[in-house]
């Protein structure tokens, strides 16, 4: 080369400056700048709930390196040659002239900057519903460091009492947690039947049914419109007419592909919106890549394309478009699973893979099993998960699980996205050798016991029922025998209060008089767990009665109401 | 059948109840007969440490089912049909009978029971040195539920004001905490050179420092002998000379299968000195089968047969051979990657797979980094953990991987373990899709960091130097330039003081004419944790130096004394 490379950053937010620290560090003469609208860089925005939430007090941490530096213009030029022009609006790309036109947003000041190669990581968009009063003071979204600062004010001032969340995703959950710490009464309003919606159904019930010891959840119910006063927000109206009184809504249904710049240069933009990108995260302009929220991406388990605007994969998409920018096409980027987690207060939710729902949709044939069970031995103070695993029907391929509870579920699954990724089964983790002390683990891991509830499934030993299907077996009227096999004690503590028998199954073979005379009746066992149910479906089996099911997940997984 | 199958299974902890409640799943009649030698059934005997270090005061804990109930030899008839006989020895096994001849501890009855299918689980058996005054009262291991129930009286009688735990291994460790937390003061005395020999010294050293600020801990010195006073235990006197005054010592040097009945009876004995069995857990008897700690099962990733006494894979090996004993041949148990975990304070220890040294010792060549980074971003308060990966060299597949720290190692460990079952490379981690939020993770994942770094190093980019080989060169005198990259308040705190300069990362471009007029000098760059150390050498490569390392890890991972 004679000249120096010209790279250029369009987007300084996650992909953007990982992009252009990758290629500053793959060559140390490249001009690379960043083109950033915003006034900071590199914030970590997946951090603003806890900064809302007072988890930390010091708005710099979420800009800073691990030692405390803040990332800022002057810290890309000094530590990392890089330029940063801040508060600077990339206004059209000419893809002849190789130029990026961009405007000073303080000064008004335009400029034209060359590039050699581009890196587009313009981000994602909040989407914002077009209903009356949308713009009354009030409303905001948490989608920007601008927002996290109204928000963290409105913390610190506390004088707002009462706050809707609208939309039950990962983002309304995370801020509805952190404004809920900020001691305000907060409604989640979600117009599907269920939150989250990666889980599916029954998980993402169970979830909802913790997330209502902290707020109210209203379901299957949108936002009509915003009622103001004085041009502030005093409420909502739903669409089935009830009014929710509050101060403050946050919008959190959603971001679109940021794809303005790209569509305007004749970048090719996907079927669902983002930009067309390839393994080596190059548009469809050779000399362009795209990076982050703004792109489509692959889902590896369906091979199609998706939009998955997260944080870790902003990220390393940026590393590999950062290297063959300056390389040529040479690192590759495959794809997605789509894993996520997020906490809400002590619970966790997480989920990877395919779920039972979209295996549904797309025609794929899975088996699915929940798995009840404490993360550790009850002496060190074990706490529970339950997990769903689906797994293709004929190959028992793991193809995705989701877990939730106050245990540890970020260790599940990232064990299952290790599975998927691998494209492991069922068989494969049977005898899985991973790493067990009690302050960590059961003896037999909850993964590893959740393959083998799986692989007792497939031997035809579990017959399991879910708590939906039993649910609709009873609003049917089906002639069914419950059969609860816990203890007395268990029992006057918790139970479904369905008309069911008790015998513990300690006194099950001794007892069996007491059960349906007719073999063939349906007889649905179950515990806390449905382990004690399991071993009693076994038994009861085995003395010939022939339909016999377990309640998956026994009552931890039961979302319905109980007696007690 | 005519008649019901007898299932005989030697050996009431772990391995063997599980092949025991297995067996019966499968098959409710046959009669399954559990012969104990301990007055106790099913003990969690990972958990004595915890009952010795009063993380839970009810001993029942360690031999109840999760909601409570103690498994004794009543709830084997009645939850599981299964008849257990405690305080009972098996004294031989008659092969061409089938019969296994027993005598009660307490009555002294004698009988044979009849077998179709035997299952030994008869453990392991603590080793004892045979030292001078290894008999005096205040010697004990931590082995038994009687140790534990030993250890705990000693916990709650507070009159013991010293202690020597004798072997720095995983079970030395945990107890010598447990020991601490009674208010003890705790010396450790290791024969080799490094604790936790399952960790390269380099990662043991970063451990033992840990440990030293809770312990004593004395390395390359054995006891040579225990000193009385009336019978009673009043010190350990070292190889060495040195007398430490204690009036409790724990031997924790390792167990050794105990495989006296199975040798007696004909049994196939391997080269470790556990009973060898093939992959269905068979003996060299077809109707004998072997699991838990009495056998030697196949490191996967060696092919070799290893001694690897772990709860969680008696659990496993039990469960196979539960199925094998009912059902003929048709489940297997290949083997393990020997993954460990221990948690010594607030510091945790793991490790799967291959070792550096146990590769080197193998012949196999291997390529290995360390990295070490928090678990989570500064803003919720990430942990330290210190990383060290091994990868084939040729072949680049991941071979081991080690962990410590006060972070989360535990899903760091399961991680690699998983890459290690699967047969991954280093190129199918770099993208790994894990679940981000801050509460579990950094945006990029330590793990897949760690793939990162040695991405860079195969590619050529990271050269690195152990701190075990920069202190080499130090002690030979070399003449090398020490480049440490932080800030000047960092360089305050702490530093090597090994003649080192300072140079900030962000004025190195302005001041490389600091650095050596010679090009070919050795450098070696470095920072906190090596990342911006990282993004020095490779400034310098790019301005002409061309034998510039990196210091692996850091300071964080800088094992010897530094100056602050």
């Amino acid at each position: 080369m004679n000249e120096p490379t010209r790279i250029v950053i369009i987007g300084g937010s996650a992909a953007g400056p990982k992009a252009a620290s990758k290629a500053r560090r793959l060559n140390e003469f490249a001009e690379i700048t960043i083109i950033q609208k915003d006034a900071d860089l590199s914030m970590a925005s997946c951090g603003y709930p806890y900064y809302v939430g007072g988890f930390f007090d010091n708005r710099n941490q979420l800009l800073s390196t691990p030692t405390g530096v803040v990332r800022d213009q002057k810290f890309y030029l000094n530590a990392k040659g890089i330029k940063a022009l801040v508060n600077t609006e990339a206004l059209k790309i000419n893809t002849s002239a190789r130029v990026v036109e961009t405007v000073n947003l303080i000064t008004g000041e335009k400029a034209k900057i060359p590039y050699d190669k581009l890196i587009l990581a313009t981000g994602a968009t909040p989407n914002i519903p077009p209903l009356e009063g949308v713009d009354l003071e009030g409303i905001t979204t948490l989608q920007s460091m601008k927002d996290a600062d109204y928000l963290r004010k409105v913390r610190d001032d506390k004088k707002i009492k009462k706050a809707v969340v609208i939309g039950g995703g990962l983002i309304g959950i995370e801020t509805a947690e952190a404004l809920r710490l900020a001691d305000i009464e907060i409604t989640i309003v979600e117009l599907l039947p269920q939150l989250l919606t990666f889980l599916d159904f029954n998980m993402a019930k169970l979830a909802e049914n913790y997330v209502k010891s902290k707020t109210n959840v209203i379901t299957k119910n949108g936002v009509a419109k915003f009622i103001g006063e004085n041009g502030k927000l005093v409420g909502v109206k739903l669409q089935n007419g009830t009014e929710v009184p509050c101060e403050l809504a946050v919008i959190a249904i959603g971001v679109r592909p940021d794809v303005k710049l790209a569509k305007a240069a004749g970048i090719k933009i996907g079927e669902h919106g983002g930009i067309e990108i390839n393994e080596f995260m190059q548009t469809s302009n050779p000399d362009i890549y795209a990076v982050g929220d703004c792109v489509e991406i692959t889902n590896l388990v369906t091979g199609r394309k998706v939009l998955a605007p997260y944080g870790d994969l902003a990220n390393l998409e940026g590393r590999v478009a950062g290297e063959n920018a300056v390389l040529g096409n040479s690192v590759t980027f495959k794809g997605t699973i789509q894993t996520g987690i997020c906490k809400v207060f002590d619970y966790n939710v997480g989920a990877t893979g395919l779920s039972e729902d979209t295996a549904n949709k797309l025609g794929i044939k899975v088996d699915t099993i929940i798995n009840a069970s404490p993360d550790k031995p009850g002496f060190m103070i074990g706490k529970l998960l339950i997990s769903k695993l689906i797994v293709n029907a004929e190959t028992c391929q793991i193809l995705g699980a989701q877990c939730i509870g106050p245990g540890d579920v970020c260790k599940q699954i990232s064990i299952w996205a290790m599975a998927i990724m691998a494209k492991m089964c069922i068989e494969d983790m049977v005898n899985a050798d991973f790493p067990y002390a009690p302050p960590f683990s059961l003896a037999i891991d909850h993964s590893i016991a959740t393959a083998h509830i799986m692989q007792n499934k497939r031997k035809g030993r579990f017959v399991g029922i879910t708590a939906q299907n039993l649910k609709k077996k009873m609003d049917d009227g089906d002639d069914i025998f419950l059969l609860d096999t816990r203890g007395y004690d268990e029992f006057e503590v918790m139970r479904l209060g369905k008309g069911e028998t008790l015998i513990p199954l300690g006194q099950l073979r001794t007892r069996m008089n007491e059960l349906p005379e007719d073999k063939s009746k349906e007889i649905i066992t179950y515990c806390k767990i449905s382990l004690r149910g399991y071993e009693a479906a076994v038994l009861l089996k085995a003395h010939g009665y022939t339909n016999v099911k377990v309640l998956e997940g026994g009552l931890m997984a039961w979302h319905y109401k109980r007696e007690k």
